[in-house]
């Protein structure tokens, strides 16, 4: 909490390895991308997100005297060494996929080129950043699936991992399609639109129901969205809601915005029930919220049950990632840089699919040109290019013998990874945050339906050139050969 | 990111209500109590903490002019309730459960006395920081309880929930039983031992991986633990850190603390292979560290297998808290002052565990005096006075047939709940949290084995006081006879 510089937020070995480095006189220009192995809860794709907070922290990299002292204090840093971090900065290069957009297993979505040294350092505090993001904007995406276009809000500060997820996991769900948040500085910060009547407490606090909400009603004449379940939601809570709004409509001071919010109990039955209760006495435009331990889920059988329910407010499920809490996300050395050629590197791996793609690479989307939506991801060499004009033949890196042709003018090429910092600088400009929303909701209708559905989504492919595939067999065949170095 | 001033970190409906009282010129003190229903990971009691933060968060209260002026542009709020939130303070009273104290379900873990103004405003910011807290100091137990006396390392930054899940979780995580925390940000803040050696990236970076364990060994003569696992563990790894350690003995030069790191693999298989070659070449002191998505469960089956580890890095299923990343701490509101009386407040609920315990509390643990173990919690209101001297007779709230009588002298007494604030001045210092670690090693010897076990725990009793027992049925009888207020 209140930690404005976080050069120190890393795992204590990039530090140990930086002085190694610098002793060795090992300065040389690496490559590492940052990829995932595995979609969060099942998920046939995932949301990019928190790259603004990466750019901030990049940006701010500096260790103050305060950080060197406490690094002295350890006896583990020679002076010399210490003395290279007063001046330290960050001057390497950054490519990255833009927040919000979609992403699938194995390709890089973050690329840092930069002397070992430094990008050793930003290893931590990168996944970080975009494991938790990352997460929490996939999470938010498959909950506003489940709930079919009616507005889902962010309610789960309370029980976030802390005030940054709270706050960041909103910025995040907001990415992903929440339609706002309950988290006050979340929405300053990240200028988004803010959610919330009042709490059972409200009620409480009165000397009955009807009391509590007549005061509200009287005290928000935009919105009066009563909780009704503090006593009984069919017997109570329903029926007072019911007088306040007949009084309101008979004082012709009846909201725009007006309706129940219901957050106990088995919101099928009762929102059904208070449909007609509503329904019965003329409120046909009065809005049901629910809330109450809901997930996409939950959500999805609450609408096959035909629940009357018509905005959704999801608190720690959604926060958390409950079913999943860690985004995969590692960074891997991909290649040094000796006598100005870069050398690619692999990681071995007893699973196969767990082997690194080696060397300085980029990722093309393939659209299928009439529909719009992906055919498939292909990752090339960053020499390499490709272009709509020509016919493009793909298969299958671990089962190579399943090929695809696509004919030229069928399929449209795109390039993931754009520039975020050049030579230290940085280059990009991240959007707001509710422009990334907007964006990410383009980029979810590139899917097809049956990757965004729940369970069992249809992997989208993502391919490897036939340059990078010979690449990389190549040097497995050495590692084979030389017994591994 | 960098939020100093935690003010706004609240639900949005705690300032619609603010202004509801402000409006309604309704101001009673009252009492909120945090509990919690259900211990995480199927745990017999949990480990509260977070409390440091909320001090700092209570003592900085403060709107400030960039606050109000967002407030102001959602047009929800009057310009009287803005012009009151420019000097508002926390006038009120905590009182607290000590961090790294044993906690159980149903039990007033803070209690909040304060005008309900101010009381409604920090609910959302207590709740985030003492439920992420306690939550990782509760799983962090538990891995420590697995590891039987073996060092236990948090290494779970890169996986955290954003910058503070990884810098609170590692101060929660050391309360909780770890050593110490790869997070050098939060070693350097909260005066934590910090962690770690290398990683596969400096093996990578290196032509072979004997030269990356020589120049490492060389450069860190206090401390070579060797990562064994970038090519192939027992064909290269072992044997070339092998070599290493010969070299050093050799040359006298022999550091106090060697060994081998396992980051991958059959753990148990790998470090049995392992510690056979290291014994055979004399190295019998050579440590074996583990990591790798380990748990309390795979920990312990490690255990059994008889695997030789010495050891434990535990990084994403400790700071996620994995199996449950949510800890369920609520805020309910328990009293309210009218006239200079509290009176007691209750919430219903359908399930009849889920209803509130009325009125001002306060928590009694009794002890067997004769092992010092924790025999059941007592909560009582708060104006009943207990003492060892008199016989004390227990029974289950939910089964009252069930009864205990303990004789005088057989039991001893302590109260839980600490004053922190009194009439908004922080009376309470927060000991370090090497100390509070500490402390929390003291409360798990009060637990009896079974209670602590990972699997089918036995519950810990947390009983009413007869008159506390009285009056919830008094109250529940009420609300039944005036269906419902």
């Amino acid at each position: 909490m209140g930690n404005e510089n976080l050069t120190l937020l890393t795992d204590f070995y990039e530090l140990t390895m930086m002085q190694g480095y610098f002793k060795n006189n090992t300065n040389d220009t690496v490559i590492f991308d940052v990829f995932y192995r595995t979609n969060p809860s099942g998920s046939g794709y995932s949301i990019c997100a928190g790259l603004d907070q990466v750019m901030d922290y990049i940006k701010n990299i500096r260790f103050s005297q305060e950080d060197i002292a406490y690094l002295a204090s350890l006896n583990m840093f020679d002076k010399d060494f210490l003395d290279y971090l007063v001046d330290f900065r960050f001057t390497g290069d950054i490519y990255a996929v833009p927040e919000g957009t979609v992403i699938f297993p194995m390709e890089p979505i973050v690329k840092v080129i930069a002397p070992i040294i430094e990008a050793q350092l930003v290893e931590t505090a990168i996944l970080n950043i975009i494991n938790h993001q990352s997460l929490i904007a996939t999470k938010a995406s498959r909950v506003c699936y489940a709930a079919q276009g009616d507005g889902v809000m962010e309610f789960g500060l309370r029980r976030a991992q802390g005030p940054d997820a709270g706050t960041l996991g909103a910025r995040a769900a907001v990415i992903g399609g929440c339609i706002g948040t309950s988290n006050v500085l979340a929405a300053k910060q990240y200028g988004m639109p803010v959610l919330g009547t009042h709490a059972h407490s409200w009620i409480m606090s009165f000397e009955d129901e009807l009391t509590a909400f007549r005061t509200y009603a009287d005290l928000y004449p935009d919105n009066a969205t009563l909780l009704v379940d503090t006593y009984d939601t069919l017997r109570s809570g329903v029926p007072n809601a019911i007088t306040v709004f007949k009084e309101l409509k008979e004082s012709g001071t009846m909201p725009k915005k007006y309706g129940i919010r219901l957050d106990s109990g088995d919101l099928a039955y009762l929102s059904k029930k208070a449909r007609k209760m509503l329904d019965a006495a003329g409120f046909h435009d009065a809005t049901i919220v629910a809330s109450s331990d809901l997930d996409e889920y939950l959500i999805d059988s609450l609408k096959t049950q035909g629940a009357a329910i018509d905005s959704w407010g999801v608190g720690t499920n959604l926060i958390t990632s409950k079913d999943c809490p860690a985004f995969g996300g590692v960074y891997k050395l991909a290649a040094i840089e000796k006598e100005g050629t870069f050398i690619p590197k692999i990681k071995l791996s007893e699973n196969q699919w767990k082997i690194t793609n080696p060397g300085n690479k980029k990722v093309y989307r393939i659209y299928d040109k009439e529909s719009g939506k992906i055919k498939a991801d292909l990752i090339t060499m960053s020499y390499e290019t490709y272009s709509e004009e020509n016919p493009l033949k793909l298969f299958d890196p671990m089962a190579t013998w399943k090929k695809t042709y696509l004919k030229a003018g069928t399929y449209s090429l795109r390039e993931l990874l754009v520039p975020i910092f050049i030579d230290g600088k940085c280059v990009y400009e991240s959007p707001a945050v509710m422009d990334i929303r907007e964006y990410c909701q383009q980029e979810l209708n590139t899917l097809w339906d049956e990757t965004r559905r729940l369970v069992n989504p249809h992997d989208v492919y993502v391919d490897l050139s036939n340059e990078l595939f010979q690449l990389k067999n190549q040097l497995l065949d050495n590692l084979n050969v030389n017994g591994h170095n």
